[in-house]
């Protein structure tokens, strides 16, 4: 090997683990001399066992191959809210350690990736304080939140993929401030057992790799199909057609930074090379209400039942925040809640068939690039109403600040579309990260990182 | 003591312990007698652990006046498919043993309830096999499902209050085949963190209890507020009026039963007696198709990832229906499963504001009697399109068969309108079962049991 297998993707190891060409021990050792090497710059795990890590992944080796699964090879990151050992980084948590393993993490273990530890995440996933991991970029900056240790430990090529959630935009922000993929499927299309609750209609895995092709990979194991598959070979730009829509958000306070606008105008004339057409449309009035008053309104009613055992049993050791959802601080009466229910469930078959007209909504994934601190861990102004639409949405990296951090784009497809949007994805990430050796570079990487692939 | 503790409520039983009057060990000692005279008869329990009982037992007991909550004297079922040690009735999960209670449990335990064990569920909850629980009414009948062994557990007399699910009609069955209240409050009023997931949109936490006082107890622990609470003292029914409500599944094949008909009609005669107004209704026809279609797509699609991690892990241990869920042998489609949400989801509001003209709807909860044998747990056809809708239910008991089997109706208010409904509830319970002891006896009583509290 001339590459340590950590810098790989997971498809890549997965490749050379079936021609004998790569033992898991060796990808195992990799990834821990990775740990070893930048842990205590970034922080991104609460939790890894290097002996289990080495002990499992002999064990995967010793497996005979026709035993062996789709992500035999993988090394996965879990977030610190998904049952496996698992704490939450809540003291009332300390010693939770679950003997059984979330219903994604049973899955990915059956089809053979080694379970690499505990990523960190922000109090119960909320938007209070983020963790100690912090952006592998700029140790300066936040990775955002709350899914932050899972977006580290891919972009700084400690895993090869990880799992994160997301109520807002747990998800698509780590994705864009660390410059890797990352996508929310689907509301519902993969279960949520195991997965701490926050906001039950909310609530959503989120998976963070470096390569469209691990995405595709993960979305056959978790069996994410929809009704028409999409088209073997992937549709060419040159045939696509795509909607560019800013959301309201967009002019609002701290809406879109200089980076983003330039982004923004970047990936569409990178899209109109590729021979796409592209459309900027307005959405209905109605869908600038979501961010930030509907979906918090059903949010912060959900969470008041969410929150209540903690409550009840550790208060002290609750958040302030937290204590506020229980206590209605915000003070949602139901019948707001109910409106936050009702006026969604009405708007996503619209959006649905807005979609539907296009291959795809290009959307901002964040305001701008990582903000300095990490304290907090940025704002979902921009992505949370596609969260509350329940549709899926996948941060496509690819373009830089002037400081020379991250910023991805969001694309967005209708529900149960998440096939047919990874197969856009794909040709769209070739024209925003580029293929060739000279445009792979048009942003930076991690310290020793090489490249993320399409 | 004249009478067993088991034969309390838990009101009852609470009241006496703060007073003195009784121990919590006594009242374990109490309804351990009674499981050891009744569990080969009616087979309610899957775990119970008599040593952990009492210890637990006498720990509440030493706990100074000041630190016990409101439940110290209650005792507590929890059906086998919420974490406490749990089984779900599958042998996948023969050795799980979470080691953190479910938010329901935990709750419960730091209110000073004494947890008695697990009760028998149907397989993961489905509409599966039935557990070997029966009917304590009569045991070559079914106690109904899948929250059967609660059902029977409280019934019987050997726990004060229980835990199941509702996802179709698994609480109001057992509700009603019992002869017990049964209430399933709106969705999402109560956290489901740790209840394993069927159906994310429909599965809700269900409370079976002898006394409408211990559900307005339970609701008041849980929290369960309106944005109005409801008067200090009931309205009267001679000032309510109420909606009587068959559904469209009253005329079909396997729909009402005499015994249905002839309890419907005593209970619109005593609701008129006592005063109350009462209007015969029917739906648009917009809720006709809910059952069996609309929430069965939902159903069936959201299984489809629930029951994906047992499947790939130990697809031979799983009841062949549930495979069945993860093949899509129902073959729904994505577009019918976003129908169902979108359908339902543009009636829920419909319902609630027809509801919201009465001070409750009435409706049957079964087509009638418990039937012969425990294989089958009977049909949730008259109560399914209330879960679907989301709405807070509570059955309650009070009618009997020829062959002296407890049948109930069924009580429905809008959504988050749960303790106007509890309020409403205790005063058609009066009307019902009556409160005279001449009038308590129209419904016969599991052996040696005495009555049903209002």
């Amino acid at each position: 090997m001339s590459i340590p297998s950590n810098y790989l993707t997971a498809s890549e190891c997965i490749r050379l683990v079936a021609e004998d060409k790569l033992t898991v021990e060796q990808i195992a050792l990799d990834h821990l001399a990775r740990y070893d090497e930048r842990d205590s710059v970034v922080h991104a795990w609460a939790f890894v066992n290097r002996d289990l890590v080495l002990s499992e992944a002999k064990k995967l080796d010793a497996l005979p191959k026709e035993k062996r699964g789709p992500l035999h090879g993988a090394v996965l990151g879990v977030k610190d809210m998904i049952n496996l050992p698992t704490q939450h980084n809540s003291p009332i948590y300390k010693d939770h350690r679950p003997n059984v393993d979330a219903g994604v993490v049973a899955i990915c273990r059956a089809a053979g990736a080694l379970i690499f530890g505990k990523t960190h995440t922000t109090e119960f996933a909320s938007t209070a304080e983020g963790p100690p991991a912090c952006n592998p970029y700029d140790p300066r900056r936040t990775p955002g939140g709350s899914s932050s240790g899972s977006g580290v430990a891919v972009s700084d090529y400690q895993c090869s993929f990880a799992f994160g959630t997301q109520t807002g935009g747990s998800t698509i922000r780590p994705g864009s401030f660390n410059g890797i993929y990352a996508f929310k499927p689907t509301w519902g299309a993969i279960t949520r057992e195991g997965l701490k609750i926050y906001s039950i209609s909310l609530d959503t895995l989120g998976l963070f790799t470096r390569s469209i092709e691990d995405l595709k990979l993960l979305a056959k194991v978790f069996r994410l199909e929809d009704d028409i598959p999409p088209p073997t070979v992937p549709k060419p730009l040159s045939e696509c057609r795509f909607a560019y829509v800013k959301t309201d958000q967009w002019d609002a306070e701290s809406g879109a930074s200089p980076e983003l606008i330039s982004a923004w105008e970047r990936s569409a004339k990178l899209l109109k090379s590729a021979g796409a057409e592209v459309v900027d449309i307005e959405l209905p009035p109605s869908f600038d209400k979501i961010f930030p008053d509907i979906g918090r309104w059903m949010m912060d009613g959900e969470a008041r039942a969410s929150f209540l055992p903690e409550y009840i049993t550790s208060k002290d050791s609750l958040a302030p925040y937290l204590q506020g959802h229980v206590e209605n601080k915000t003070k949602i009466t139901r019948k707001m809640q109910l409106q936050g229910y009702d006026e969604l469930a009405a708007l996503r078959p619209i959006i649905d068939k807005i979609a539907g007209e296009y291959d795809a909504i290009v959307t901002p994934s964040v305001p701008g690039e990582a903000p300095l601190g990490i304290g907090h861990t940025g704002s979902a102004r921009l992505c949370a109403m596609w969260t509350a639409l329940q549709v899926p949405c996948i941060n496509i990296p690819g373009f830089a600040s002037e400081n020379g951090m991250p910023i991805g784009l969001t694309l967005v497809a209708p529900r149960y579309e998440d096939q047919r949007l990874l197969s856009v994805a794909g040709e769209v990430a070739k024209a925003w990260i580029g293929t060739d050796d000279d445009k792979l570079n048009n942003i930076p990487a991690p310290k020793d990182a090489v490249h993320l692939k399409v």
